[in-house]
């Protein structure tokens, strides 16, 4: 079963752009907070301490699709939605919708890592982490920054 | 009677350095946001209408004072405090608080223009808006980008 | 003949996380540099007058795949390579290259768009846009930012 | 004889925000940039080993103060003036200029630590360093970000 999780959050004047709308960087500044928050609601951090090292994700390809702008104060959901785990690495989907409208739709491969410093190495993940994304949550929260 | 009011944010992952700690130049950006959500509780926006133009509140000056650095994922509290309000100026103090220890004090002086296109002409603040920033709230929102 | 231009920059302080590496969002901040510059090496800008209105070209599909992180002060050539042009879109690559070796590659299709406020539609490439784009040039600019 | 050292930039897109002007927070980033590339003109980091740590100097108190907005694209020069160094920490001015016009002036106070992860203990700045910031430059570099 899919793993879901979403978090609601409303543009910032600094995310917006001479156009007069989010900046195309930032849906993925708003992928990256929903997938921490997917994390923190299963308890861990998306940097975590394991076996005497660090653990994280990082990226390895990601993309983002754009259907309509975002405008400042919008207040938009962001859906988090893990299509694939294997060994080492895990696909997630996001979707962007305000107002019951798909405004973006991106997607992440992230691959476990081993952090050594700034230098990273594959290992397979771990099974309390496997064990907890398999788990899951059909919950939200409220990541709206700024109120 | 001094206006207060106060968000509560996250320090997300893309707002960390690689010393580890919050990057300076987002406190400014908590700033502006906990401003533009004060405006907001007012049943404003930061960027209005008025008499056929658009105003808004450009700075003028800006400062912030660091007394301990700000990690991944902390839970901050920013209070906004308008301390100076002149015929087309406002001042007001930001205050960021962990865990009731002030981790940063800033302030911003901002004054009231016409905007057209990107050029700015100061003006008078509306009687409307100066009537709402008077009554101000001593309310508080969940600003906490990420959940 | 397909087109190719490049900018150099420095990684800046500002631009990496707590991982010690630049934030993979700011790839897209780069490449939309890259573009920008290379609009520019044909004496138009990314924004422009035309007809009595505004056109830009509104990105609608973005991608980065990374194979080696990027560290402070690290000088990257940023490549642009237009790979494809329709009636009304652009598709170009970017290559990040440190030191001869590739560091990430990117992909944008981005839309020819009529801008009107913050509400866009697309229309055909206009002739001299055109003309320009498949002139194209063969030149490098010096982008580092901070020297 | 005070230090002064300069670096020359483009405004970006990203930089810019819905008001058609650059985000009065990146001002603080072009400041950093700024201070950067005069370490480096003396042979340095602003993050460097010594004595078995790393040696860095967080700011303590930043202002900044706007005369005229910057826009897309806008060349401007950023000045370094170092205007006072006591055992432990530096203040350095900044002047964002536009065609011979000031269009800002920053200060920035830091202090030197050591750095232990993300824990920062001052120290009095090492003689070598404070040699080459005394020593200076008058020179400046091309740091246009974007070509």
């Amino acid at each position: 079963m899919p793993t879901e999780f979403s978090i609601t959050r409303r543009v910032q004047f600094a995310e917006t752009d001479m156009a007069g709308v989010m900046h195309f960087s930032n849906y993925f500044r708003w992928m990256e907070e929903v997938e921490h928050a997917f994390f923190r609601s299963l308890d861990m951090s998306i940097v975590q301490k394991h076996d005497g090292g660090t653990i994280s994700f990082p990226r390895v390809r990601v993309t983002c699709e754009y259907f309509a702008p975002a405008h400042f104060e919008d207040v938009i959901e962001v859906k988090l939605l893990v299509t694939d785990m294997s060994e080492k690495s895990i696909v997630w989907e996001a979707e962007f919708v305000r107002g019951g409208k798909r405004v973006a739709r991106g997607q992440v491969k992230m691959v476990c890592c081993q952090m050594d410093g700034s230098k990273f190495s594959s290992i397979s993940i771990p099974d309390f982490i496997r064990a907890k994304l398999e788990e899951g949550t059909g919950g939200s929260r409220d990541g709206g920054s700024g109120g």
